[in-house]
């Protein structure tokens, strides 16, 4: 389920750098939850044949998250506005005074982060 | 300097996936602010050369954010999340009282965004 999830990122964030093959597969395999055989018998191929390219795309996604670290970087940057929000919405409610200066601080940072990105 | 400023934003996202003489060039040229024919001179190539492989490098990383886009999806976040900042110092400031609501509604279409993406 983990790598499920890690794929589909991966995917959102260099899936059209893919071919129109390889993206059709994990569209199917991860977003449609077709199984090998399924997506097999779709396209006249192998099962194995669907297998490997599929084993292949996902290999060249990790390459380019190894090489580019985006999606690394903006799931930390997600969680951090995901505090901030929370930061504030308990501000609002009464629930946390101290709230808004620390909201203020996570968007502070991520805003530097970015300029040294 | 537009332009200046558009090579170096694609070249922080997507600058590890140039050869290392086309992150050379581009850093020097770009990031030090050298001249064409200084970069020749210190690699020992014409200054055509290292004209060409800029322009070459140039092409790349344009022709990645063509496909991914994540510059441009990123740089529209940036400057939402400069505006929930304003709205909060503002608000924090007491001079925007509805600055604190607006940076909740910001946060959480950022997110949402994100979601969808």
């Amino acid at each position: 389920m983990k790598e499920f999830h890690k794929i589909n990122l991966l995917y959102d964030f260099y899936g059209s750098l893919l071919t129109e093959r390889q993206q059709n597969f994990i569209q199917l395999y991860y977003g449609e939850d077709l199984s090998l055989g399924e997506i097999a018998e779709q396209f006249e191929v192998t099962r194995q044949a669907v297998h490997d390219t599929i084993k292949r795309a996902e290999q060249i996604l990790q390459n380019y998250e190894e090489k580019l670290g985006l999606v690394g970087k903006f799931s930390q940057e997600y969680k951090s506005i995901e505090k901030a929000l929370n930061c504030l919405t308990g501000y609002q409610a009464g629930q946390k005074p101290e709230g808004l200066a620390e909201s203020i601080q996570i968007l502070q940072s991520i805003l530097q982060n970015r300029q040294e990105f």
